[in-house]
């Protein structure tokens, strides 16, 4: 498999090629709506290990979780089998225990056709009770790369 | 298995209740929010099946599919291995082409707190081309008794 | 919905139904391979907690995991959106750290053909280290029940 | 994200890197047994477009559709969060109409330990009826070059 081309995000946004496989599509021949999670994730994985924290060091080293407290998809357009779609995402807000992830997601490199955008958002909370507690300092420092702002 | 106790939902509305998995559950000990689109899948299923309108049957007779539009989640309370979700659903809104679809998820018959809620818009599109047409009148009235209104 | 028709499991197995839902189904209209896991586990663990050990309960009061050795399916003919399946399920085997689950899935109760047919080895293992264990013979006990013979 | 270290793979198989993610782990800290199928998916579906038939195509030119007929799976050591899994696969077995696709799961390109290894075996039907047909000469062919052997 030969990597795919290269595509620069635009500032403060990180980008990621995934494609749509056997599995992510439905009877109806198009991309099954719950698959967008599965594309959520890989987005949302790698950005966090683009800026430096691993899920399985950041959970480790600051000993707390990221579940979240929403979730919103708008779908735009079918995806379709073999479509390597493009996903953008960035940190559209910070608060003192939250952080929203934005996402966009082109059909392919070469179509920028939105099929689906949508964002979560996740709360840090303390291990063990789960109750909130502010966004370690470094998290919000390492993600900072990825604010979505041009400048 | 004992089926559990028979719990009416209230008037206007679709209640079942379906059990949280070992694979729902991820690596913090909750419910991986991803398993909500299951949940919502099922309780969609069953209440289309409800009001006559099994998918396979639906599908065939009408000659249309019903992708979404839009799907959002909030997250309210953790839930955890083998809670007995009982989750509630409505039509909580019908448009020319497209109806919402509401769904409210409770820790258990017992304990009514709000796990999550949420809501998907489902789009009637033509197979084929899949552009949007309009609901089936069919289809619209056999879902009178979900419209989540008491009277 | 109505229930299920009641149907009595052979003796010494264990019996549930399941519906083949609109994500379990791929493009070519059959039931997606990967969807005998969710099967094979929504069998499994209400086997368990038929016997008496709900999964939350079953790896607080033993303090260990039941990861697989092994998994093997034979799929004997596709099932469709919306069948109703029936799936039966037994110890087959119990060794000192581990135990097979065998399970067969049929159609529907009205036609008893095989879909799906296989097993999965379990073991035994502590947590932390995850080294195989001898079985609790509380648990081998409790599953007594369902060792698939007749006597 | 940088790419991974270029790993070439042994002569007549196919080698592909995939991520253990959040949602391929399970309360055990441990990557889910059914996850497998997922990567399982993964090798299969770049080693076909590696032999210039992505499946969104090959179903199409032929008119066919390979279902399983067999799936099997062996656990040799458990995987964790953010594994970055080498998987190879290669074609162990082509009859009349069905081939075998052998897998092996290493926990990395650095640390040469099998994590699982297993096969499936496809059938080509055809569309429609589901009937076996034979595999189409031009299929057999484009995959010769991933026979598993060194010469």
């Amino acid at each position: 498999m030969t990597a795919p081309p290269e595509i620069s995000a635009p500032p403060g946004r990180f980008r990621i090629s995934e494609t749509v496989r056997w599995s992510d599509v439905d009877l109806a021949g198009i991309i099954f709506y719950g698959s967008y999670v599965r594309f959520f994730e890989v987005a949302e994985t790698e950005l966090f290990r683009a800026a430096g924290l691993p899920f399985s060091r950041l959970f480790e080293e600051f000993d707390f979780w990221l579940p979240r407290a929403a979730l919103h998809f708008e779908f735009r357009r079918p995806a379709r089998l073999d479509d390597r779609l493009e996903i953008e995402m960035w940190v559209s807000k910070t608060g003192t225990s939250s952080l929203r992830l934005q996402f966009e997601v082109y059909k392919s490199a070469a179509e920028p056709e939105l099929t689906a955008e949508g964002h979560a958002v996740l709360v840090a909370v303390r291990r063990g009770d789960l109750k909130p507690i502010p966004l370690p300092v470094e998290v919000v420092a390492a993600l900072g790369a990825y604010r979505g702002e041009a400048g």
